[in-house]
């Protein structure tokens, strides 16, 4: 029987005001404006990709609100589960793109937006279940006490369901610390189908230290989840599918914005997931994240021929292609 | 005995992000970034002019409070009484100039910024009433429970020390309903030294109507202000001087910006307390509008001299000087 | 019996390269970038107010129509009618927009673009005819002899069908002869449901002259049309309905960009046709042809509410809502 | 015995830095360039018509001096009379476009340029006298006292070659005062071909006021100049052809940029003296005064099929031509 | 006896639509402008240098003709022999600059220019052949019939005068197939004075691979040129003068814009040439190619200045120099 | 006794017009606009670290005067001691950013500002001397016989004072030969408290040429300074603090923005002796001009807080903080 998505998500989106390298935040008089959030990147990045998506959320009904979502309809992804709210805000972020010595700010200011004040009965659930997957962050429970409720009714509405949750530790150390998003996220994550923790996440939250194959290891050991992702830096991802560990290198690539490449990279191994195929999916996944840290903005912007010619190639190239 | 300043006072200060007209703010990538808010408005002009001001409020200690600040301490306002938060937010606000049938649109994202947090012992009190005059508005009030309990406490304050209070009604239909503003309002505007009030708050908050001289007089008894300012549109002003009615046409000019043109006036009319000439005061002030009204941003950018110029001439003038 | 789209409709659509107003296209270094094309512009608009279109037409596979696509799904038009071509390009036009005694200029490079080469095996019949009502233009017929063929198979298909049809005469001087035009289009026009035709159109194409009322009921007769609105330039429109002449006033609008308004008003126009209420749809159609002359783009970017504040106001206002 | 250019001219080219309607110059971090001067204005207009003409003068081996050139050639001026010096400088200013009740401002930063330097030895004059006319104005002889002794040298060659000249009074306060304008001016405009003076500098200047053709006659009178054309602000022109007084009404234009619109007229005027038809320069030079209005920049950017359009039509109008 | 040009050339110029690193183009809302053609890039660049040169095309009578030719008459360039189209059009193409893992994207839309429909009535053969050398390039007979009819029968006249060629392979994949270049390029690079084919040409259009120096051997046996240059990538430059090869290492250059960088190198060898000295010209070539790499355009902007002091440095420098 | 300032400085600001890299300066239209001299910087950079300086100089009564003070006192820096000039002139330069092969180029266009024009009886002495120490740069002398005269009185009455002398000698070959920099500047710097001299201006300055320990003695020797920082490259400073030799190497960095490097070196190392510590001074040192090589902009825009998180980190890093 066939499903409505490919994925449905629900998370945050924000509006990232920056400022190009080069410049201070301080010092300037014009910001550019991207939207971002790490469900919606997921969202969108599969959607140009050609699959079904929907993004859960609140937004509000003001310019604001109408811009994130036309981002996200640009890009292809379905809107008929976001809550519209009369009154309420759009959460912002600020980054200050920075050389050396500096490094590249971030700045929240997304308190108390439309989504922290979310519960259950607000949630379309037949749409959000109509799916193959649903992918959730470790962002969202921090935003609100709402939103740490929603999460885990979401998780076991769709257990109930039998539809498998992937899920992405995304510590913000500037929401909660280490040891309240342990708490929070470790009942969480028990047997959802994929797992994304990067390696500094796993020793920043769950304490988990020592040569990567041995974190991924402990990681798949305590979450018993099926599939374990981890991102290992620059170097590329180490994959556990269950019986083996998997090694993908990284795409060389030129960074022009690091943020979103996490995303990419999720939403690359998710796309290998409805595929059946988890080696895909580590391949678009690092293939995705290189274009994303190549381009500005959260949303990374592509297409199936981009992406089959990048698998195509051994690697990029600087070469004009006329 | 000479005291510090000219003025000074206390309010919130806000980012205005924009988008030019024509263009709409759901659908931009960039937007321009100025400062304002009304109370540093007048400050910023005031200094400007070559008057000793002061801003007293809180700003966070981040790019985004430094931004602030600078642009404050470019105009020459003194900010020794600010009070610099490690966490907490700097309001927002958004902008859509647009051209007719689309009126002008602000949506304000202002809630829970760090001055909303102040209470009474935060204030220095001793600069805050080395000055000539105290300048607030009926902004500030409406900001938050701290704020309300601190206006009436600074006036008191000011009252004991023997400082004239200058008071603008500037009535926010986003952040409170009239009939709050009108209890809010009514006490703390008894007796000061200079009252400003457009024709428009007088009906909106204080429900009086009637032909401009009558409204104006009404203003004047009802809250025993020594002078009363009001602006009645395009028109000019009509102020009440504590024995007839002056009237000031306004400055023709071509509008740009309209945001900030209220503070203007109200600056260019304390400049004239200062000298103790209100006429004077009154002609700087629909000076200083028609100067804001002609360029970006709320902060009115000008110079003795260009006053001075304007006043002497009979009026602007679109030929080119060379 | 529910059908799935509110509007389809078929046209091409075109990257539109400008400078503003001031700047010498012969003389720039950059331009600025909008897509636009007659029918495009109408779907959108439904859309933005919350219809259900889709836009039938063919696009390369490439950035550029990628970026096409991106701004139509944005504004919420559905694209699953579109013919996506390895090879082939999209049509461009430059404009200058210029100050007097400069016309605003138009230079159109449109030749052979993807939907020149399209026939009737390549449009998907059953979604084109899943709609309340299709709407078409005389541009399309003047494209290539492909078009020519395909917008009577249309016509006769959707009348097969029994699907009523909204047909907007858009003389193109630039691509073809009066006479050319007028042998095309006389026979498709003829027993449309909604005729849209400028009182300037009547009298190139058709060669109608006279007093409006008097051209309104001649395009009527000749056409036999159920619904005939005219545009009678800056003063508004006058329909005829089948039975009596309606007249309404244009919404007074500060001209930021003149491309686009008529389509705007068609979309409304056709909004209203929707309800079943043509008074309505006219003033729809006045009021998003102010708010199209308001904004840079041919698509015009609004909001129910907006359009809603709009009607229920007397005329729109330069004041600051705040 | 045919000549090589239509007309030379010698004068000052400076680099014009701007900033747009409604920012302040004191406030801003970018400035828009332009190259400007009224001889080159000139020049450059009329080659754009088509005409042959060389602009002399000196600039600087370096890249503000070759930006300046660029733009010369590439209105097809020639520049083979202009000396390049390895130091000195090109003169700048800068520009703040207002709105009213601010003037627009120009602030002249020009002294000791690279032409101020010249002296005879440096001019070509066999290149400078192969031409039907030269044109010169009343500002290069306060540029300098070098400059002040070339032009009269300029003159006076030209007299004993038989080549007649083109005198534009264009007062500079900024300058030199009223009287040594005058003390200066008034010998080298005896007997010149084409006098341009407009009404406001022959008050300034030469002290003749009162109605405008009395004001012309003197100026024929006092100059004994074959042709005075004299510019009567936003109405027109009014000349004198020897015999009668001919008048031309302004072409009603949409003022973008007021600065070259002097030197667009002196353009229109020479272009149609080389056909020795003055009533056709007459409506040439309203046609390019309203052009240069219309467009950002001291030079004139047009073609001779757009000025023969506007010379076709009635008068400009702000309809999309399409 | 003397000749009017040092070199004339025949080819398309296109208007080239880019965005900058970073961005995606088919998410942009504005394009950088620049114009370029391999065998204007040549002219323009040696037209910097001091050398007359005129460029012999079609362009549209309307505003993207006349800027191209603008920047044409900037540089210096004859534009005497342009023939001048009242419809017609002139190509563009669009570039994504791009950083790893995405290559830098091209996209022609050039089809149908207003050079594809020249023939051999409308080319000033006594200007065109007023020349020290004629440069063609590979690119031109793919334009179109007319165009590969043209070519060759400018070779012919040349030769009948004794004016020798210069030829450069150039080959564009996206305008034909490797077999059908060789078969219509091998005859006409018969006996040219200078053969530019860049390394990867040969194999690519001739089928010749090896080491460099093999590949250039053969290069020069199969076209009896006289003088062949072969670039070989980023190490620089191999020549063979008819008796022996030169070798010229690349200048180390950070590439900001790749495009126009192999004709750059053609215009210093051909400055060279015009020199007598090869070496030189291998010296220049690699000089500007090294300029070309970084700046923006593909019309390489430097002054004879330049060139000489970048060829009397070792290499160049990232200090600052003041 | 405390005294009013922690650092006066005399000296010229400029205004900076540049073009970013990549592109030509001869082909632009657009300037980015900083104010930037090098004593300028250090009292802004030293304000912006929270101590108290004053800057001298002169300043015309213009907006491009108020534009550099508004810079000067958004950073926090006193100017009190400024002399505005009714008329006179600000200096500019130019800079093209450039990538290799092409070096940055500066050109200066800084004859004749109205600072040339000042004389001891301009300088509020008491303001001046009211201070801990007193920094100057061999710049000033170079500008104008007056400037030559100045600086050895400012030392004379600083040492009459006891206000130790800070001295960066900053040669500048676009304003004087080596023999004539060394004639004026020996005699100046003889027991200054700090000497700041680049390895290569010792060298091409005093003809101090060897191994950096040995060039940094001599100068030492030479000036009898209490202090010598002598830059040495990319590889940091050494220095001498009268007893023994310090290195401190240089702070990894991504060149955005050359200058202004050196004075924020300087800035760092005064802010050190401020606190009676040298060694920190050097790394404060570093810190500032590796921030100010990360930004655009002469004035290095910082924090207390970012140097002193700089200073605690071993080195930057490209991470994203969030």
């Amino acid at each position: 029987m066939s499903v409505r998505f490919d994925l449905t998500t629900f998370g945050e989106l924000m509006l990232r005001l920056s400022v190009p390298l080069g410049e201070r935040l301080e010092a300037t008089n014009q910001l550019d404006l991207y939207p971002g959030g790490a469900e919606a990147n997921v969202a969108a990045a599969l959607a140009r990709l050609g699959r079904q998506t929907a993004w859960f959320s609140s937004l509000p009904v003001n310019p604001l609100g109408r811009l994130a979502a036309s981002h996200l309809r640009a890009a292809g992804v379905d809107l008929s589960g976001v809550i519209w709210q009369g009154a309420g805000r759009i959460g912002t972020y600020y980054v200050e793109f920075a050389a050396p010595p500096r490094p590249t700010q971030v700045i929240y200011d997304r308190a108390d937006s439309c989504i922290t004040q979310m519960d259950a009965s607000q949630v379309d659930w037949d749409l959000l279940l109509d799916t193959r997957i649903i992918h959730l962050t470790g962002i969202t429970p921090a935003l609100s006490p709402g939103c740490r409720t929603l999460i885990p009714t979401i998780i076991a509405r769709a257990r109930a369901a039998g539809i498998p949750i992937s899920f992405d530790i995304n510590y913000r150390a500037k929401l909660w610390a280490p040891a309240a998003a342990q708490a929070a996220l470790t009942p969480l994550i028990q047997g959802v189908e994929v797992l994304f923790c990067s390696q500094e996440d796993a020793a920043r939250v769950f304490g988990i230290n020592g040569e990567p194959e041995t974190v991924l290891r402990q990681l798949a050991d305590s979450s018993a989840a099926n599939k374990v992702v981890m991102s290992i830096g620059d170097q590329g991802v180490l994959a556990w599918d269950g019986t083996t560990i998997l090694q993908q290198a990284a795409v060389p690539a030129q960074i022009v914005d690091r943020i979103g490449a996490g995303d990419a990279l999720a939403a690359g191994v998710l796309h290998g997931w409805c595929e059946g195929d988890l080696p895909l999916g580590l391949r678009c996944g690092v293939t995705l994240a290189a274009l994303a840290l190549s381009q500005y903005g959260d949303f990374v912007i592509t297409s199936p021929e981009e992406v089959a010619a990048l698998l195509a190639a051994a690697h990029g190239t600087s070469r004009v292609s006329r």
